[in-house]
């Protein structure tokens, strides 16, 4: 494909026309590996060094940065240069039908063009809609629906009930709908609350692997359509997020924490229960949210406080052991001015 | 059911009869969403204006709180509540029998009415026990333990000689028994410390989805009766645990932790290598215990320290950057002071 | 058998022949449990105590500590007590062959003495080496290499073109090589970057259970010869670890971070995207990596810092609320000094 050609297929981003050259594009590289007939990107002046002596046939890069060679220009380089990656990627695909080893309960209801992979089973009344994906060892307990183009990766497990959203994608060994955890003391024992809900994956919705969104008490847990989830996540009964929010590898929400919607999660942080978090608000790495925060702000630390707040005081906790000394140099001075003071009068 | 019949499944719970309606119960359902034949409950005065408003037939509350609808009086309406939606809620079953898929190895003892499904993989020389339970593609390594009425959740992996009470419930994609992570350096190199151990669940034991038990070195990881675990829990090898121990979702306790009875660890605690948590310690969110908690003692932050402990430093901290002003605004002071006083003497 | 023959199966330890006896060795036990015909070990001197009651027949000991019984004398103790149990252990082992429920895809290799487990799935092309074993129910996308000797545990997954070194071990349902989390916002939705990398695992890599090793967009993630890493963990996209680190429990390694050679990373450590830690480093527990850990350094704390600062700081902090009272009590002071001297002025 000419670069000119491929420029038409990326959202926002154009054929730089100053320099004449317009090269066959055949593979795609980063700026350090890349060989003739690859194209590269340019995504930070960090490596602008690269841009040199990058044996690239040409680059994605920002609409100012000067180059000589071939260049597609766009505000987001990143977002082009993952668009050519997937008009030159071939994912993994199962072939459609249903392998005869899998097995299928009563009336479980399959659309057209679907795959069924090895070993997957399927329990009574699971609907599957068109073009869906299931890949080896799945385990899909009864009743549940599976929307349009959804692809499940292998060893996952869906349980009863729960409904997922069209083009979702499940990664292996994640666990959708399980027991939430509830409990109540009963003449000392742990008596088990049943979590007779479900939950329910908005359309979109990526989780990733070894990941575990459980089902409430009552009603349903509800991720929001296009948000995504890494690996190992903990999502409690009864969470709600809202729409595209991003959630990173091992965060935990508790029952009853809520999201709004571009609510991004930086990884291993924890969100108490019935916690919110509002429209666009971003809680960084390893922080903890007890209750509430504000939207479009960003929060650290745990208790979580504003983000420049939590740098202020990281800063000044590292002073402590030095104001100490300085605050009983004080005390010393200031015993010694009375005492002076003292005499005199 | 009517509502007086009802009540007396409830443990401490009585129908109350100063409203002489006794409404036939056909559902359960929260004070917002009830409909006419459901129950719902009040648990906290928050939602006293739903009382008005809610369409439920009936309600089960606490002792004190007035109502015009029929009621259930309990000190504890959660507990009660979650009794009846017992009454009323059908878990997912397995039908009694072996799948023609299972695959059993030598001298396997399988007990009465007995459930094992498509794919379950079990070793040599397992002994299972009355009424269990066994969803499809779970393995069980050789010479495995399963004691009556438990039942195990598909995909998880049960490793050789573990030994599992009766009533336990395993969820899905859990690993117990797994090698514990030891290592010493040996000519530069990670030499593996065999661990030959296994791992003991008492009865009635919960375990959630992907939680992790290892088995140590030698002797047995010990998970008490009663114990109830969470999601992406990580049970280091040779750990003991108490009866009636509530682990919280992505906790890590380290080899060799000991807790007492009911003790609590909340959401992403972690336990350090043989610290000792006692009787009835709760151990707030995201808090790390490095060696010891006393019994009956609520603690936060990491190192954990108690409770009132943690919010008092917490407050302090965030004062601290204003501190640090002050501190110098002191010296200032303290300096002009010595130098005025000097100046007189 | 004989004590002294067996000492010859241990690096760098001694038969101790000042003691007649050469007792036979018919098992192994901790000092404390230890019977009759057992070898056992002494490593601290917290358990000397148990030197003179254990019924133990023979001991492992280090090269100064007084002992009455039989013994072998090493530096290491530890690691001569766990070559002892290694002679003692017998692994569980598959039987050789390929079960008749396997299912391999076209193309697929395999090596001499491999054992293949009932419904393994093996995709198209992929390379399997010699005295490989693969438990029950493992998942191995197209494409994958697998070195000699290797073992992978039941219900792991492993993704297309991850190539595996000689003599790893792979625990349960781990997940090697699913897609890194990449994203980049388009026109309001999460655009996903395809991720056409894979991982690479060196020799003698040991992988706990339900640990996920994410691919990256291009390139790979790799992970260095020995380098063990335990349950729970989470290995990002595009990460580069050093030979012999040890990776414990619930750690999370953001994309693109790079660990030197026999780094440590205690259990729940969070490193940040693209953070560098250098040979020898260790990160104490819970601790978080933002940037940069110089080597051989131990760190600890979010953001970490030096050790021996982080216990500083720490013991700071909890002085805190107290030294608030003190410049309360010197700011009362110092106006009191300031009046007095403008009077006497």
């Amino acid at each position: 494909m000419k670069l000119s050609e491929l420029a038409t297929f990326l959202s926002d981003a154009n054929f730089d026309a100053s320099v004449s050259d317009d090269p066959e594009i055949k593979g795609v590289a980063p700026l350090d590996s890349a060989q003739s007939g690859d194209i590269t990107f340019l995504n930070s002046d960090k490596y602008l060094s690269q841009l040199a002596t990058t044996q690239a046939s040409a680059v994605i890069l920002d609409l100012k940065t000067a180059c000589a060679l071939p260049c597609i220009r766009t505000k987001n380089p990143r977002l082009a240069f993952a668009q050519v990656l997937n008009l030159f990627y071939q994912p993994i695909k199962l072939p459609v039908g249903i392998h005869s080893t899998a097995i299928l309960g009563l009336g479980v209801v399959v659309g057209k063009n679907v795959a069924i992979a090895p070993y997957v089973v399927i329990g009574d009344g699971v609907v599957i809609g068109d073009d869906v994906s299931i890949f080896a060892h799945t385990v899909i307990y009864p009743q549940v629906k599976i929307g349009d183009r959804t692809v499940i990766h292998s060893n996952s497990v869906i349980r009863e009930y729960t409904e997922i959203g069209q083009d979702c994608l499940i990664y292996s060994s994640s666990v959708i709908g399980g027991d939430g955890f509830g409990f109540e003391l009963d003449r000392g024992s742990w008596y088990k609350i049943p979590q007779t809900g479900y939950v329910k994956l908005g359309d979109r919705v990526e989780i990733g692997n070894l990941t575990a969104i459980d089902r409430p008490a009552m009603g349903f847990t509800d991720i929001g359509a296009g948000t995504k989830i890494d690996n190992l996540v903990q999502i409690g009964h009864g969470v709600k997020t809202g729409n595209h929010c991003m959630i990173v590898s091992q965060v935990g929400l508790a029952g009853g924490a809520v999201l709004g919607d571009y609510v991004v999660l930086a990884g291993q942080v924890g969100v108490g229960d019935r916690a919110v978090i509002e429209n666009g608000a971003i809680v960084g790495a390893k922080s903890g949210v007890i209750s509430h925060v504000e939207a479009g702000t960003k929060v650290m630390g745990y208790p979580s406080v504003p983000e420049r707040e939590w740098k202020r005081n990281t800063i000044a906790q590292s002073k402590l052991p030095d104001l100490i000394k300085t605050i009983h140099k004080l005390e010393k001075q200031v015993a010694e001015l009375e005492s002076k003071l003292n005499k005199e009068v």
